[in-house]
């Protein structure tokens, strides 16, 4: 990495967070520059404006939040407990700095500011489609009710988990997560795991 | 009304869309001062700081979205029904400017801005009293399971609908709603509708 690169890089990190707690209108060129201890041409030379500068750093906060939903989940053979143990991440891992990075960004960038609004929808196709190819391998190894509608349970999961995030942070309680957790956990088992399938090897 | 209170809710009527769609940070004086025709001593002679006029404005967004939510209820007597009619509300009803006052609000005040932030949380507690207490009657009177737990179910419908409204922002489409709102609807009818209660008389 360039040392050119390394500082673009030092910038979209330090920025992340700010963004992610502040919200783009409230989190000023001015922060980021006490935060990197650089001068504002010494991060306009990296970013072509601060829209792209929080593109950036809304990628790199949803890459390091989606990276730690999907550790410890590579050796779950049965799909259904595969979603099951990804699902429960929600309530041991730590979120990043801010809270989920989607739920806030859709929300911030909702009027105007269309560069992020198309990071977040790229987000969420992104999320959607790992969860729908969860299930359909499932589908197809037999482990998942074949009669499912792919993109209507990815949807409820995704929707479930913010809709509990949101309700929590809000709350400041872990109650309303966990909730919406155990329901999601209760709906894959009686909904979407096929009764008729193998038990898993593991 | 005298006309001081008249200008003061006029001031929060034409305020409460912008703060909806903007966000705190987003919607400044200068744009309220524009909407109402009013010079910025106009304004403050009625609101002690921005941070009040933004707390009256979402009660009053919050207090608009829930009497949408809530019309046409009162003549149905089943328990069940009326949560099923409650949650079809959100697909037909439309919401305010800028979508869910507590799903914006929320994200926007999380971090400083307490003010606003206990708003927020008073309408979440408000709407999850009224939920509650339609459980709690139906229990009584024999048309819900007697063994469910009126929190999680309280807290499951809010969260469910966030989620879907969030993620039907999100893809700029009402199916991911349309999606949560059958899950909802499925719900009551398996988990919360008691089979044994009588048929409902309307």
């Amino acid at each position: 990495m360039s040392k050119g690169e390394a500082t673009r890089q030092r910038i979209i990190s330090e920025a992340a967070p700010l963004f992610n707690q502040r919200g783009y209108e409230g989190c000023s060129m001015q922060d980021i520059m006490s935060a990197t201890g650089l001068e504002k041409g010494g991060i306009y030379r990296h970013f072509e404006s601060k829209e792209e500068l929080a593109a950036e750093a809304f990628d790199y906060a949803w890459q390091l939040a989606v990276s730690r939903r999907w550790a410890n989940l590579d050796s779950i053979p049965n799909h259904v407990d595969l979603l099951k143990q990804y699902i429960a991440n929600y309530s041991t891992r730590s979120n990043f700095p801010g809270g989920c990075p989607l739920l806030n960004t859709a929300v911030d960038s909702d009027n105007g500011n269309p560069i992020l609004r198309e990071r977040v929808r790229k987000a969420l196709r992104g999320w959607q489609a790992k969860l729908r190819k969860i299930l359909q391998d499932g589908i197809q190894a037999g482990t998942i009710k074949p009669e499912i509608d792919v993109n209507q349970v990815s949807s409820l999961i995704i929707g479930g988990l913010e809709g509990g995030m949101l309700l929590s942070r809000i709350e400041k309680s872990e109650q309303p997560l966990r909730d919406a957790l155990k329901h999601l956990d209760d709906y894959l088992e009686a909904q979407v795991r096929n009764p008729t399938s193998p038990p898993a090897k593991s």
